[in-house]
């Protein structure tokens, strides 16, 4: 019974991770999400509390599988926002769940403890490559993770009618700009 | 009478700017806009036609309105960056109905011509400076532009945990860090 309900509250993770990258947190429905799920919203309710938490529990999944598969590498900054784009190449509803939560989430509730954590681990980890020379730091700790994040989606950034101009583009293309733009501002 | 209808227009326009800022296309309320411009949603639905028509009113309104303040300088990019950035942050709106629309609209709907136009105007523009000399070329004119607006929108794209990292930096910080990277881009 309990490999029953790990076995559910996987499938509704799944379920809300797709309704949710694709409409949003006011746009879900979690009436969709339990049938896709084959759950009820009862259950919904019971395992997360509510469809706010429910897009908590979602976001930090990802944030904990994006740590897991893309660690930080402050040896090789260019290399780690070409992982990073991989990333979102692979799995586009990454880009897509961070900008739902920074548009609906922000200021509506408590931060969320992974995610600052993993920052914060990040610019530490930048800030001790700088003090031991290993990075340049004309950029300061957190300004360099901030680029480094910018551009690694720099391609997930744009407007649908930007994404006409390069729409030629192969995606090894797209991450030779994000690799060069990152090595372009580290140099020194 | 013209002059009502013009006035009563421009409320909606502004009541509906501010509820699809704060809430994007699908949890904006179409009476929320009406009461607040003192109108009423049959008045919205003759004079825009339905809510995406609405939001892409507004959205074509902030496209002319920043092309008309910050107008691309190819021989100045990093200071076109700081004023995009300037603009950001007189009007927070931009940032985010830019972000709505991103996610909302994207291929739901034909490309808003304005758009279209204004992005091939500015690579065009990038790509005749590339082929004077006036500015490098080692990135592609779309590509030089991706870079340049997603940098200065950089503060705007980062999640409410990353921003607790840099709440003490006042506006002029931020802008520097912009325009030094729009600038290290563009350095031989």
């Amino acid at each position: 019974m309990v490999g029953d309900a790990q076995a559910t509250q996987r499938r509704l993770l799944e379920a809300a991770t797709q309704e949710f990258a694709a409409r949003g947190i006011a746009g879900a429905r979690v009436d969709r999400i339990a049938a896709a799920a084959k759950s009820n919203k009862a259950q919904i309710y019971h395992y997360f509390g509510s469809k706010d938490q429910l897009f908590d529990a979602v976001f930090n999944a990802m944030v904990v599988e994006t740590l897991r598969e893309v660690p930080i590498d402050v040896a090789d900054l260019p290399g780690y926002a070409g992982r990073l784009f991989d990333g979102y190449q692979r799995n586009p509803q990454i880009a897509r769940l961070a900008t739902w939560y920074r548009l609906e989430r922000a200021g509506t509730d408590a931060p969320l403890e992974m995610v600052v954590k993993s920052n914060r681990d990040k610019v530490e980890a930048i800030s001790r490559a700088q003090r031991s020379g290993e990075l340049p730091s004309h950029f300061a700790a957190a300004d360099l993770l901030a680029l480094v994040l910018a551009l690694a989606a720099l391609w997930d950034s744009a407007t649908p009618e930007f994404a006409e101009l390069t729409s030629t583009y192969t995606a090894a293309r797209q991450r030779r700009v994000v690799t060069d733009a990152v090595a372009a501002v580290l140099a020194r």
